[in-house]
C-alpha cells in the first residue's frame, strides 16, 4: 500500500496517527508525508515563537524516525494557508505521483484555522483516492462532532511515536510534554475500549477493504 | 477471523451482507449466521403472508449458499421480538462461543421494529467485540442519517449473492425481483464510487484495524 | 390527497398540525385522524388528571372542529401504549383502507414516552407511503435535534386550530392556555422566518413533491 | 412559480436537478439558471482538461434542451470561485429581479471546493426565499451527511435530463458516460424507494408548502 | 440547589458523576440519589456474577462516602427494567417531593440497555426541570454521538469519587480496576482541555444557567 | 469573571445575549464587546443601506446601555471579513489583555458570512478559554442544526435589551422592528419551556461549570 499523511504543520501528523505510521512502514509499506506550512510563526508582539528553520530540521528529523519515505513541504506559510488551488494542486500532485491508497489527513471539524483548510484541501484533492481517515492532532473543543470508530493498535509502535513527537525539541517545552502525556493517555484509554494496550483512533470518510 | 452476522429475518443477512459474508468465507474466515426470529407472519386478515417453516427451509439453502459454517435460529416471533435479556443471552452466547472477531448486524436507524430491536441487542451483546458493522436489508426512509463510510468489494461475490437471495422463492414474487434490482443498483453506485465494480457498504460502529 | 394525522393523545395532532390540517379540508383533501390512547391518566396519588370519557368527547368535538372526515380511536392505555405489532396493525390497516397519500404524526426525538412509541410506530406502519412529516405537540427539551424545514402557512387557519385545542376544555386551565401562547408564538415566529404571518412547522422524513 | 438553479460549473445543474427543471417548464413555471464559474481548468501541467468557450458553448445547449429561460453566466475562474461579496452580490441580483420563489442549488457538504463555495454563497444570499433545496452534482465522499428526503418524479423527464447532459459532448467521454450511469442509478433507486420509475432527490433546507 | 442523580445500576452514579455530587455537597446541595435496579445478575450459566444484596450494601456505603443526603432503590431487576410508567412514577415522585433542580442522568446514547432505558425515563420524568446533564458511565462504543461540552472540575473530589467506586469491593477485581483506571485517564484528559487538573464531563440537555 | 462578546456587526451582540450581558454587569462582572466589522454597507445599486459612522455611533450608545467596560471595533469591512490572521490577532489580544473566562460569539451554523466567519475565527482564537456559548443574531434557515442547551434567566434584562437593540435608530424602520418582536417571541418561548418568564438561549461548545 501507498500511504499519504497530511499534516498543517510538521507534528501534526506525528501527533494524529505517527504510530499508524510506523505500523504501516513495518508492514512494508510505503509512506509519503506532506506538510502544508513552515509551520514557523510569531506572537502578537512579534516575537518568534517557532521558527521556521527549526520546525522544517526537527520535523525532518522526526520524519526519519517514522522511517517514512520522502517528506514534502508545502511553501504556504503558517495561518496564511487557504483551501485554494495552489494547495489542492500540491496534495493532487503527490497522490497521482504516489499512486496514494491511503490518506491520513486532519479532521474536518479541528477549530486550528490551518487544520480546517488542510482537511477542507484533502477531501478535495483525494476524491479519487478509495480509503480516507482523519485524525486529530489537537483536542480542542469544537461544535462539530468527531466520530472515532477506526482504530489501530499501536502497542509496539508508541515508543516510536514518542520518539518522533520529541523531535521537535523546540516544542517540547513550550507545548509538548503536555501533549505527550495527553495523547498517551487518549492511546490508553482506546486501546482499553477495544482490548488492546494503547490505539490510535480515527474518523472513516470512507475505507475501501 | 470469527465473523457473525446477525438478522432479525432469514434473508435480511443476504441483503445487507451477503456477498461480504461470501468473501470471509473465501478468505479462510469461519462465519456465524444468527436469525432472531422464525420470519414468517401473517397479513391483517389473517392470511400467512409468510410462513415460518418455508421461511426456515429457504434461509436455511441461503446460508448453505453463502457457505456458512453454522446458522442459530432464535426463537422469537416476528414482529415480537423485543430487546430484552433474552435476545440478548442469545447473542452474547454465540459471541463467547465461537469467539467472535468480526460482527455485521442491522442498522441502528432502520425503522423496521425488528431490526431496529436487533440492532439495538447486537450492540448491547457484543460490546466487548472490537469489529462491529451495520448493515441496510430494507432502504425504508428514517429520520436518523445512515452513514456508509466502510466499502467491501463483491465484485466476484455478486453472484453468490444473488442465488442465495433467490433461495428464497417464496419471497421472490412478493418483494424480492424488485429488491434484487434495488440492491444490485446500489452495489454498482457504491463501487463505482470506490473505483471497483459492484460493492457493499456499512456504517462503522467500532474497527480495530 | 388522502391525509393521515396520528397522534398519541386527543389534542397531540391539533396542537401539533390542526392548522395544516384545517387547510388540507379546505384544499378538498380527505383527512382521518388516528389517535393511539384513550388519553386519560392519574397522578401518582390516584386522582383524575384527566378522564378518558371527557377527553374522548372533546377529542370528538375538536376533530369536528378541524372538519376531519374520520376520527379512528385506539384502544390503547396512556402511558402504556407501546411500539408492538397490535399499534403497528391499527395504524397499517387505516394507511390501507384510506389510501394515504400524506402522514403527520409525532417527532421521533420526542421525549414523551407515548409520542415517542406512536412516532416508532408511524415510521414503520407507514413505510409505503411516501410522505411522511413530524410535528411537534410539546416542546420538552430532547437530546435529539428537531429540524424543522417543511412549513405550512396557517395565516388562514389559526383561529380554526386555536377553536380545536379549546375544545379541550378540561385541560385548558391545567395546561393549555399556556400551551395555546406558547405555539402562538411559534406560528408567528415561523410565519416571521417565511414570510407569512403564522405557519406550522414539520420534520420530513420522506416527501415526494 | 419563479425558479432558480445555481451550479457552480456546466452542467452542475443539469445533473443535480435537470429532470427537476424541465418539469417545473412542463407546468408553467420559469426557470432561471446561474452558473457561477467559466468552468474550463487545465491539468497541473497546464494541458487544458476543459475548454472555457466550448464549456459555455455546450452548457448553453443544455440551457435550451431544459427549456430554461434564461441563462446568467458568472465570471469567475474555475476553483477561484470563494464565498465573498462578489458572489454574493450576482445571485441576490438575480433573487430580486427574477422574484424567486424557489432555489436549487450545491449541497453545502460537497467536498468540491467550488460546490462548496457555491453553497454557501446561496445560503447567504437566498435567504429571504421561502424555499431552498440542495442537490448533489457528485457522489464523493464527505464527512458530513446528506439527508434527502424531497424528491420529484422526474419519469417523464429523465430523456430531457439526459439529452441536456449529453449536450456537453466534450466531457462525455472524460467523466459523463460514467456518470450518466451513475444517475441513471440513482433515480431508479431514489424511485423505487418512493414508489415511481425515477426520481431526483434534495436535502432541504426551508421549504414552504 | 436540590441535586438528583439517577442511575440504573449501583456504580453507575459513582462512575458518571461521583465527583460533581461531593462537590454539590460540598457547596451545601442536597443529593439524592435513585438507583433503578437491583443490580445483580447471573452469568448465562446461572452462576451469580453479582449478588443483589452485597450490590445494596456496596452501593449504600458508596453513597454515605459521596456524602448524599439519601438513596432510593428502585425494584427493577437488572436487565429487565423497561421505559414503562412504572419506572416514569418512581421518578417523578422523587423530583416532585425533593423539589429537584439539577438532573444528572445516564446518556441517551448508551448501548447498554439499562442504561438507555434509564435514560429515556429520566428525560420523560424531569421534563419540568430545567437542568439536566448525561453522564456516561462506560465507554462502549455507540453509534450515537456523545457531545461533551459541560464540565466540572472535580481536582479536589477525586479522592471522594475513587473511594465510592472502590466501595464496590465485589466489582473491583471483576471489572472496576480497569474501569478506575479508565476514569482516572478520561478525568485528567478533560481537565487538560479545560485547564483545570480533573474534571468530570457531561452532555448538557438542558441548562438554566 | 471578565466576559468578552463578538459579534461581527453592531447590534448582533445586543440581539443574541445583551440581556445576559446586563445581567453579568449586574452581578458584578466585566464586560469586553469586539465588533469585527465597520458594519455599515450598500445596496447593489451603490446607494448607502447603512452608513458606517452612524452604526458606529450607535453601537456606542448600545454598549453604554448595556453597561459594558469596553467596545473594541475591528476595521474589517462589512461582508469583507475573512477567518484569517489578522482577524484571530484581534480576538487572541483582546483575550489576552482582559483575561477571558467566558466569551460570547455567533454560532457557527449562521449562513451570513461575516457571522460564520466571526464563529470560526472566535472558536480558533478563544481556544483556551474554558466557557464559549454560541448565540444566534438572526433566524434564517440553515442546514446545520442550532442546538440551544443553554438558557439565560433574562426576565430583568430584556428592557435594557430592547433599549440597546433600539440604539440603532437607523436600523429600526428597516429592520429592528420585525426583529424586537422576533426575539421577544424567542425570549418568552424560551422562558416558558424553563419556566421563567424570559430567556437568552446559547448553544455551548464548552463550558467549565
Amino acid at each position: 500500500m501507498n500511504v499519504l499523511a497530511i499534516g498543517a504543520h510538521f507534528d501534526d501528523v506525528e501527533l494524529g496517527c505517527g504510530g499508524t505510521l510506523a505500523k504501516h512502514k513495518a508492514n512494508g509499506d510505503r509512506v509519503f508525508i506532506y506538510i502544508a506550512t513552515q509551520s514557523g510563526y510569531r506572537a502578537p508582539d512579534q516575537s518568534v515563537v517557532r521558527d521556521n528553520d527549526v520546525a522544517r530540521r526537527e520535523g525532518e528529523q522526526a520524519v526519519r524516525i517514522l522511517g517514512a519515505d520522502e517528506l514534502i513541504c508545502g511553501p504556504f506559510k503558517t495561518f496564511e494557508v487557504e483551501f485554494v488551488e495552489a494547495l489542492n494542486t500540491e496534495i493532487l500532485g503527490i497522490v497521482e505521483r504516489t499512486k496514494t491508497d491511503i490518506v491520513y489527513t486532519h479532521w474536518i471539524g479541528d477549530i486550528h484555522h490551518d487544520h480546517q483548510v488542510v482537511a477542507k484541501a484533502s477531501l478535495h484533492s483525494c476524491r479519487h483516492v478509495p480509503r480516507l481517515l482523519m485524525y486529530r492532532s489537537n483536542w480542542y473543543h469544537s461544535p462539530v462532532d468527531f466520530r472515532p470508530s477506526f482504530f489501530v493498535d499501536i502497542t509496539d509502535y508508541w515508543d516510536i511515536k514518542e520518539q518522533a513527537i520529541r523531535a521537535h525539541q523546540s516544542e517540547i517545552k513550550r507545548t509538548h510534554e503536555r501533549w505527550i502525556a495527553f495523547f498517551r493517555n487518549e492511546a490508553e484509554a482506546a486501546g482499553q475500549r477495544m482490548g488492546v494496550k494503547l490505539a490510535e483512533v480515527f474518523e472513516p470518510v470512507k475505507w475501501l477493504a
